[in-house]
């Protein structure tokens, strides 16, 4: 495959090129559609893809002028969203051949801003704990892409879409990012509808996207009308106050996200921006647990009914939540929703003194073998928190995978956290063309 | 229709009866199906009814010994709940004849404890401030039953049906329940499944249920698990230690709301009960207009798919907030979360001082008109504190339409508030046969 294939420009770049009229939506499909050919026997990202769908999408997309922002980019859909017209599973053994009457609402925005649903991608069944996606990580197809949003993760970082929705409960978004060497923007939490995608916790879950650039981010905040995002900047490097927050949990950095974290720092440094530490209050230490009790009483909750629906064939992962195994009581439970309540509004205080936060997006590079998805140690804080995190790429680790970094601002601070993240994407990210020439060879 | 209807029964009474083996399941549903169909032509409570569906649920039910605690139990489904054999239209002209392919968790959870769906019942548009249930209230055609949950209140509220699921985003679950005088739990926040629920918020949205007793609200927290539903108890009224608890919005009552609350103050007393006036702390004025402020910038997320699919024939209201006329802005937004953030925490240290908190549950009886629904201030504060509510029927107002009361907990407190509320429903609610001989007549 030419390194000028379609498939291998930015979700940006292509939209561009087909506003420009020098690529045409058509082009570009058929360009993924052969990379999937010939790349998702190995990679396994998708559980469902419909090529004569999408080309006959993009010949439609063709035909108008662009109305929206991501008129002809094609879109992978995290298989725990209802699509009208493809299955949707939930990698469920329970629910295969489902088929849902009307889009989730997520999937019908981006649609109504010109994207083309190329397919549904593997997932952690209900995206919570349990059975996992069959997919690999592009880098490396004996490690795992993370989770749950794996193949959302795997596609985009395989070159194989430009864009995919992914969802955070814990750590399901950012985390895949880090291990597949692409963008992702967790936005604040409630800004984005979760209409038709399947629930683990309303005070977690949150649907977010996958891009190779800040600027695809962009368009997909211009869908979904983030906050302000009306307002984006271009301010320079040189100044820019930049937070360096290890988290309570640093312990767990392993040397991959070590590096990441270093090397952003001397980066930034360079360009001349700001770096100070912030050392969270003490109390911030117990995010952590309050997070997974949030997660395993909603977990409990939002389970039962496939529970009495498929008990005997459920995962013995869900089987427990449900069944009180994870020591949920309405104490604990109530004390986690306290905490976190209280240490959001003093997040934003703090994060409300820099241009940007930046932290750990994983522990370090993907583990080995497929039996698990990584560590959510350094994302379930922020979804708890509500904070928009944008994940960059920064260094491929000792086992040559990519490890990112995310940037993490106050709530509803996304439009802003959007424009310091595209001025630093060329200050952190500079092994993008490493990446590709990679995978391109792979 | 002779007193001895099953249609009139309890839903507790009528599980009973089946139990024992002197009332089937069949006979239940065609009294309520003969109910319908005198009375629904002027009540119109239903949007969807399927009697050939119901009785054959009910004769396989009635060949097998019971195994939830709603065996046989007819229940009645707000239209924004998604149920895989019948339409769901929202009440939107966008969605009429709109088939999901499967229940929403609530559904599919009550049928599993053996209830049997009779149908669904009309709404306010997505239960969201626009275009209004065509549903009357059964004590005076020419007043409202209250919304958005208007036609579960009334039917259960006529004696059509013993159960119907409600939601309350403001006050429409607990305010229906006052003006069509029948009982109602909206459950603490987070313990009932919202999946396949039309949503509007994730932290104020709250599935909920009706019945003609506190004893036909615990067989629904019983099939639900509510927390520590296996702990109920029977305290004695004497002795009880009552909050009484205007709220700060006390000068929006009107004659209704004051005669419901001072007659269940005197009867309290003279049963013996402790009632002592809890003042709220003065910040706590301020949830009316967060709450507002949550529901409209959440609605507004919530509608744009709406908006860009249906944009031409969507009610104006609809419209207005999602392209922001609402007033909200990321600041105030943020201001209104972290407002009851830190309400949650002090409300639930107040309440634990009492055996319940005494409250209205509406501004007084049902307003005349089909235009209104009425007024959410005594409701959207405990919304937006998830805490539990229990509505309890309390006088007949001075248009002889029946006015509630609500006893409020602390978060995940449902047991105990239920516990105690049966023991006052004896005290407070005196007029259940006065009812019942009203809308006997009618």
């Amino acid at each position: 495959m030419s390194k000028t294939e379609p498939c291998f420009l930015t979700a940006a770049e292509a939209a561009a090129a087909i506003r420009a009229g020098t690529l045409t939506s058509e082009t570009l499909i058929r360009s993924c559609l052969e990379r999937i050919a010939a790349r998702d026997p190995a990679v396994r990202a998708w559980l469902h893809v419909d090529p004569e769908l999408a080309i006959r999408q993009a010949r439609e997309r063709d035909k108008r002028p662009p109305t929206g922002p991501l008129h002809g980019i094609p879109f992978g859909v995290k298989d725990i969203m209802d699509t009208a017209d493809m299955p949707t599973t939930y990698n469920s053994p329970d629910w295969q051949g489902h088929r849902p009457t009307r889009d989730a609402a997520c999937v019908s925005i981006v649609r109504h801003s010109g994207a083309i649903i190329l397919g549904k991608t593997d997932t952690v069944e209900f995206a919570y704990n349990s059975r996992k996606a069959a997919s690999r990580n592009p880098y490396n197809l004996a490690h795992t892409p993370g989770g749950s949003s794996s193949g959302s993760g795997a596609a985009v970082g395989d070159f194989q879409v430009q864009c995919a929705f992914g969802t955070q409960t814990a750590g399901s978004h950012i985390r895949p990012a880090s291990f597949n060497g692409i963008y992702a923007i967790k936005p604040s939490w409630g800004t984005v509808s979760r209409e038709g995608v399947h629930m683990i916790s309303a005070i977690l879950d949150t649907v977010g996207w996958y891009g190779r650039s800040v600027d695809d981010l962009i368009l997909g905040a211009q869908a979904f009308r983030l906050p302000a995002i009306e307002t984006l900047t271009a301010p320079a490097a040189a100044g820019l106050r930049i937070g360096y927050c290890e988290t309570p949990f640093w312990a767990k950095a392993e040397a991959g996200a070590k590096a990441a974290m270093a090397a952003s720092v001397e980066r930034l440094r360079r360009a001349g921006a700001i770096i100070e530490e912030i050392v969270l209050p003490a109390h911030f230490a117990d995010l952590s647990e309050a997070h997974t009790m949030i997660m395993f009483g909603d977990g409990g909750v939002a389970l039962y009914d496939e529970y009495l629906r498929h008990r005997s064939t459920l995962h013995p992962e869900l089987r427990l939540t449900v069944e009180g195994g994870r020591g949920v009581t309405p104490e604990k439970l109530v004390a986690a929703y306290d905490l976190a309540d209280a240490c959001r509004k003093e997040f934003d205080a703090i994060a409300s003194g820099y241009d940007a936060v930046l932290a750990p997006a994983s522990t370090g590079e993907a583990p080995k073998g497929l039996h698990t998805v990584g560590d959510w140690i350094f994302n379930g804080l922020w979804t708890l928190l509500h904070t928009p995190c944008v994940a960059i790429p920064a260094v491929l680790g000792e086992q040559r995978l990519p490890v990112g970094i995310q940037l993490v601002g106050p709530r509803l601070s996304d439009a802003r956290l959007l424009s310091v993240a595209r001025t630093l994407q060329t200050v952190i990210d500079t092994g993008a063309e490493e990446r590709a020439a990679i995978l391109r060879a792979a």
